[in-house]
């Protein structure tokens, strides 16, 4: 396992990951409004920046008025965000600490701190299990009435098409490459795929298949994430896949005014793209609009690897599965029973 | 060396590498029209397609009327491109052989081929050493007034601006992470980077460095590729690097009706983007127009590894070194000769 973590860890020290990310507008761009529109937060507090990387989000957070940043940093990019604080003149509010979180101290004369600052999504949200180290984070080191930056997530899951693994080759210059495309879907077939899907190829808006707290979330929650839903095609097209995205939600004065980082289909792109799970070509259907399309979903923790997690979907029967009621689908059982319940609404 | 060569052809079972080259566009574009525009080329002739891939090329041959194309693949793609002229109609035109090209044998009853079609450009031209295998074709498989596709090819070298590795870096989001880009200039600087560089972050046009007709060329003749030149300035900015980028020429009936797959920084972005070779920050300058910049350029094969090169660059005093005649630069002997040759020119 400590075999696993340090290859982790030696991932973020090629400076290319941290070129993506920094390159990653919408990414940059919530953080440092989440922390700039939300000054009066940091203003005079101590923060505590975990996996700090370059220590971009630290000096957000300096620059935002904090008295004291503490950011903690495992990989060796920790000797670059020293120097990027020397560089800013904040090496008397930023204090870099060479260091996994789980074997970092705060100073004595420090008992907690006010705000924990982190940019630890990954893939499909958990891929990389950072947010454990978040959490043990939470737990031993913020306030009681701390902040959490971000402080809720949210994983959406919604039927799509996905025409980059099959339709696109049908005719590529005027060649059927179909042989291809069914060599690429089974090469990649024990893995989803990151890729970008846009707002037209979603059956569905997106439904939340989980939704955390940041604030109360245990670290047992992460290692089982279930989900089973009746979704009702909102266009027809062809089911080839699931696509999965999140969102997390920045704390502000006020819940509407809060920054959100999304990743969904209808957001500017981000180094995240979406993660699609691609079906097997006889799964896959001609879909009509109000179609009910019920699947199960989970996300397991790897037992080899606490930092991955199997994602598996299974196709229900939707006419052997319950619906929910009201249901807006085309099932004539759900038609009748939504116009009995507007009846007795009418009455 | 054997496994070297295998690890060449696994890296082109990764078929995510197909789907790549396969949505570059110009590159398929090149192809396509070159094939198609010079149909006249191809009616009733034998083909042969070294590493064939998907088959793809080979498809477009059949179309533009060929009688026979042999397509020879080393990897196991050639299982692939079988199933793609099977699913094109195309098995009768099209014969996909499992072979390095260096084993395969035509048929006795075939003596040579018309035409030799093949993309085996790679970074900066001659990365992998594909040109190798298509040179081993020409000399065993073409007939003498044969045609090559593609048949010219052409490396510029241009000096450069390069912004996301030095100036970018300077403000992001209010900070300044010149430490960061100065260790992600230091990790990379053993190898040059494939970037995209803009037409405006050219400080020259660019000069060709290197050009050759595949008719004539000679295996030996690639291991080893220098220039010197003296280029002046067509614009101020800072000297940052060089960039490099290739052309291919395709045949036609009238040379200047000729196909040209370009990967230069003002046409579309291909999948080869540009290579750039980043010059350590104490050798950067502020250029002015005008300024001559006086480079050694050389491309040495490995001996390690017959499928790379080792680039190296030299900068020369452009004080020390003898400069064309006449000469755009503004030093003042140029600029005197240059005047004494007009009026050697006008009287």
């Amino acid at each position: 396992m400590d075999f696993e973590l340090d290859n982790y860890f030696t991932h973020y020290e090629n400076l290319e990951v941290h070129e993506l990310m920094l390159r990653d507008r919408p990414r940059q761009q919530a953080y440092k409004k989440a922390i700039e529109l939300n000054a009066n937060f940091f203003k005079d507090k101590i923060v505590l920046d975990v996996g700090c990387g370059t220590g971009i989000l630290s000096a957000f957070c300096a620059k935002a008025g904090a008295k004291l940043v503490y950011a903690v940093e495992a990989s060796n990019l920790a000797e670059i965000a020293l120097k990027v604080m020397e560089d800013n003149g904040l090496t008397s509010v930023v204090k870099v600490f060479h260091s996994k979180i789980e074997d970092f101290c705060l100073p004595t004369s420090i008992a907690k701190v006010d705000i924990i600052v982190s940019e630890w999504m990954g893939f499909y949200l958990l891929h990389e299990g950072m947010l454990d180290s978040v959490l043990f984070a939470r737990d031993n080191f913020l306030k009681p009435d701390g902040l959490m930056f971000p402080t809720e997530c949210a994983i959406y899951v919604a039927p799509c098409s996905v025409p980059c693994r099959f339709d696109d080759w049908n005719n590529v210059d005027g060649v059927c490459l179909k042989s291809f495309s069914s060599q690429l879907r089974k090469q990649n077939s024990n893995k989803p795929e990151i890729l970008q899907i846009s707002p037209e190829q979603l059956l569905h808006r997106g439904a939340v298949a989980h939704w955390m707290n940041l604030m109360d979330v245990n670290r047992t929650d992460l290692d089982e994430i279930a989900f089973e839903e009746v979704l009702v095609a909102e266009k027809s097209g062809k089911h080839q896949g699931f696509c999965i995205w999140f969102e997390c939600r920045f704390p502000s004065e006020n819940y509407e005014d809060a920054i959100i980082l999304s990743t969904a289909p209808n957001c500017s792109i981000t180094h995240w793209k979406q993660c699609v799970v691609v079906l097997p070509e006889n799964a896959c259907l001609e879909i009509d609009n109000n179609a009910p399309i019920s699947f199960k979903m989970s996300m397991s923790r790897r037992s080899d690897d606490i930092r991955k997690y199997d994602l598996e979907f299974e196709l229900l029967d939707p006419y052997a599965i319950e619906h929910p009621v009201p249901c807006e689908c085309y099932m004539t059982k759900c038609i009748l029973l939504k116009t009995h319940l507007q009846n007795l609404d009418t009455h």
